[in-house]
């Protein structure tokens, strides 16, 4: 990495960091005086389960930008806006991710869903922006060509996937959260473990 | 860079960061029980609009910091006090921007966009001290001369044209706002594009 | 310390540089107009007690976490995933920690202290996988064998002895707090000093 | 600066960053509805001034944390206990710094002075504890011999100055403000600076 990148993702990964820790400001102090403290805590479990969520899926957003950033050599000046665009997807993540909080369990649960995967559709965009971008104008290290080539198959079914996503949100949330949930760990994966899970239908095809 | 200047850089981006992941804290979760989300969510997009704005702004002030931090190779005592004085402008951005969405469609639209756009205007002559003195005090890479020279040129006309914004405040705030966006693609620009944007003019009065 | 664990360690201590400045927003300014400010500072000496403690066992916590990344030099898909685990436990500490110091003068002292010591057993329990693995996996700096050892012996101790805690915790909210303070202590010291304080006892039973 | 003393910066520099920024969050937006906004703004300028001297003075705090680190090339348990100390010193600072803003003008002027200035006279100790401990150690890059006693001649007046500073605000918290003012002032200036400040009264003795 030149010292230019590493100043790009020094920046990033400031960024990354406010975002996943501003999210436990959002958990309140259970048990307000009325009920006893552990049946109190136990109730407010959604807001747990939802930080935790959170916390993991900008986790994986944050291996993402560092694997993609572990081949990109070279800085320009799309790169920077780039880059900056898809923080801004980042720093957006806790807003629907409190909105649906909020209203999973309400008749507003759809447009609470929609929103929540419309954000995520936008940031696998923009991730695939960022990424075709850096491997076309050659700012990638020579060496990473094989393992470039991994992940631009693995983020080829990003977009197309959020958007299948974001049609299920149309159907159900709950539905829509639990691929959002698979699509996670599929994301999580190394590349090239990940497009060996393809395989086996490539192989079907034959 | 020397590890220096590096650890300058390393501070001034954490500041950034804050800055820019802080604004994220002001959007509240639409839909307050009565109305419904989705309406609720349309009816708030001058906040949005405000946020989206805010995160361009600072992020188009990033990645001028980072340029002039490309050419800065040696640091100084001066250096040390103009770069805290210019991460003070920076961290002041969100309050007048939080005062301008809160006042935009109220009669006090002027003094709030005054506020906001001398903001703009101070942070403007701070980047051109910061950088004036580091090209006079000699802390630039010798192989930096031609690109800085392209900096200067850009960077000079950044306090007259935030004036003329504040001026333009002074008639209507909603005119001011958009040359405000018209200047920060102007920055946005790297410098070599922005500089020869200048010189079709130039040709036109040969 | 390669360019990708140094990039890992550059993430993490926005994390934790994050969680440890947040919590002085806790602090409430004195004396809200009824009493006199100094009598009402004095008497809000438990929230700087939390305050203080919690500061410290997250200095301890990045002490720590800066001592195996000193011995770790290579990277790894797992590596990144155990690491953001341990930092979720970290980013969690404030929460049990304002549970506590609200509730431990009360008839719900049990519980808040059960939560408290049950997030410094998971905690113990992360810091031990990510450093196992990083020892079977061979991340390592070769040079590094004889202080591995060392940290091993002192690590294998911690999820033992936080488990006594959570179980001292039942009985007496206060006295698993002391036991806190000593655990911080002995994790604070430097591994080769930690791993002599228990020759004594093995010279003993010769 | 070697691997490991660079991550203990990357870590303090992240503190400093959030302590500096988070001051902001206390600026409100002015004019509640009530009254005009720009007289509005103009009556907040004690909360306004409050900013700028905290952020003036953690910038200096800053300065001088680099300037030490410029110099201390290899690390210790001890410096890193030392240097959490100092770090806590540094977050504590926005809660005096709010006190003092809402008691100046009230009858518990004294009170919110003496614990602002007492804030200030720890931080000094802590400050020369950290560079006497380096210099003791042998922590300093053997370069820096001369550097470092001009820092250290500069760092011996600090607590005295602050001593005196804390008895003056027993008195007025007025003219302790004023006389913080001076220190800051000083410790802004490179220690080859500062220290020929002193030459004149010594040059007047002969």
């Amino acid at each position: 990495m030149s010292a230019e990148t590493a100043r790009i993702v020094s920046f990033s990964y400031g960024v990354f960091a406010m975002t996943i820790t501003f999210m436990v400001l959002d958990l309140n102090i259970a048990g307000n005086g009325a009920g006893r403290l552990a049946s109190s805590l136990v109730r407010q479990w959604p807001s747990y389960a939802a930080f935790t969520l959170s916390f993991a899926f900008i986790g994986i957003m944050w291996i993402n930008h560092h694997r993609l950033f572990t081949h990109i050599r070279r800085s320009s000046n799309a790169l920077l806006v780039l880059n900056l665009l898809l923080l801004f997807g980042i720093t957006v993540v806790p807003f629907p991710t409190a909105v649906l909080a909020a209203y999973l369990r309400t008749g507003d649960a759809r447009p609470a869903a929609l929103l929540y995967n419309g954000t995520y559709f936008v940031i696998a965009v923009l991730f695939n922006l960022l990424w075709q971008y850096s491997v076309r104008a050659g700012l990638l290290d020579p060496a990473s060509a094989a393992a470039a080539e991994k992940i631009s198959q693995q983020y080829s079914y990003g977009p197309l996937f959020y958007l299948i996503c974001l049609g299920v949100a149309w159907i159900s949330a709950s539905a829509s959260l639990a691929l959002n949930c698979a699509l996670a760990i599929f994301f999580a994966l190394p590349p090239h473990v990940a497009t060996s899970l393809k395989k086996p239908n490539a192989g079907m095809a034959r």
